[in-house]
């Protein structure tokens, strides 16, 4: 069975153009297959903001209404995705922009009201992900390059979380991979003390991620963040790593710094 | 051989919901296997001026500077292609939406600046077609949806005439299909009076077409456009139509209203 790294790049990576020609020549120098899932940035939020378009919270969440849909699409299908895909070109590694929609290989509905309606908001379906496809360009050793926009089948983009998106590929590409879903993001790893860069934990499994739960050492946003991470193991994702993007350069060698997450 | 349908959609429909709706449902219908090329429309120049980007002209040329260029990748790329992929999905068209980069369709470069700097304006480069992925993507059934954005190998996104891709897509598919290159624009065909729609002219040949240039019947923008399509067609392209969107549902049957092109 290959290996395949399914990679999640976070927004504050996206706004920095040389954090990120470092991260994507890091990332094209990877022998491994691979999909690269990237999130938006501020540059969605500062054109909206140029266009005076407001930002609908409700509850500290934002709203996906059609104008900002609009303006999702453009700037991470569009700007964002094609900028990473022509710089991966360059770099010798043949990418290809996707939204869920293209070649349907992410099937999303729009979430369900409740209480609040967060607007073109996407939760993806569970048998959602159009694998084959994805194989099929994987194996022709192509780099997808996944935004996180998605659509219902019916003619409707959605806006839908990068993260989740990461790790629903990579639970769906199990069965033909032996999967790796790395995520990139502002901190070494997962820290003992969050004040302190280096107090990375190397390493959590699912008896020690209890105890740290009932010590109070994670908690906060990294709270689900894992649960997601272990959620995805138990569905046949073989690791998943959460470091710095700088830190995918000594992936697998034991120089790395970051938080491994096993069984 | 199988028939390949390379059809061009331009502004004026991308330009009116309703219109492009109605253009894609024929679309999906057509039995033939397809690659659909979309231009721009005004979009790009109303988000140009609504966040007051001055559009640059020289000669009556619009000059694709940076800003401009963004613009063009957000609309073109992003917002444009992912409503027309979204759409044709619902409409049970399995579409992928595809700029130059993406897979490396495309390989263009930047125009030599000559009297004239253009700005990140690409042509397409003689050899610069993938065809190999393209035929991949054809032969599972897909329809590719190709924005007049590409790329030149060293990470940099050019803004591309959607006129010339179609051309030049068909130009380089006739090894491997009976290419049929159909560009739906705002009017019935080549007119012989261009005030009367109803004078459309059904066929030009390379003999009559020598007529309507010395003739002056055509001229000004027409010309141009007809040349590349006999150019075209010295290149293996079958058949070239011209023809509104809405005709294309009788295309191939006695009501078709449009001009056809041959040898």
């Amino acid at each position: 069975m290959n290996e395949l790294l399914i990679i999640k790049i976070g927004g504050n990576v996206i706004d920095h153009s040389e954090k990120l020609s470092a991260f994507l020549a890091i990332l094209s120098k990877l022998p491994q297959q691979k999909v690269l899932v990237h999130g938006g940035g501020k540059l969605a939020t500062e054109l909206s903001s140029r266009l005076n378009i407001p930002t609908q919270m409700i509850d500290g969440r934002r709203i996906t209404d059609a104008e900002t849909l609009k303006i999702a699409t453009m700037v991470y299908a569009g700007l964002v995705n094609k900028q990473i895909v022509a710089q991966l070109q360059s770099l010798g590694s043949n990418a290809l922009g996707l939204t869920g929609a293209d070649g349907n290989i992410i099937l999303a509905q729009k979430r369900d009201k409740g209480n609040i309606d967060y607007g073109f908001v996407g939760d993806v379906l569970e048998d959602g992900v159009n694998v084959n496809f994805l194989q099929s360009l994987i194996d022709q050793n192509i780099l997808p390059v996944v935004s996180p926009i998605t659509h219902d089948g019916k003619g409707q983009l959605l806006n839908t979380n990068a993260d989740t998106i990461a790790a629903t590929l990579a639970q769906n590409l199990t069965k033909q991979y032996k999967v790796t879903l790395i995520y990139c993001f502002e901190k070494a790893g997962v820290l003992e003390n969050p004040e302190d860069d280096n107090s990375v934990i190397p390493v959590i499994n699912t008896e020690n991620f209890a105890n740290l739960k009932s010590s109070g050492i994670v908690s906060g946003g990294m709270l689900p963040k894992l649960e997601n991470c272990f959620a995805s193991i138990s569905q046949g994702v073989s690791e998943v790593y959460i470091c710095q993007a700088e830190s995918l350069a000594n992936w697998g060698k034991s120089e790395f710094v970051g938080t491994k997450l096993i069984a």
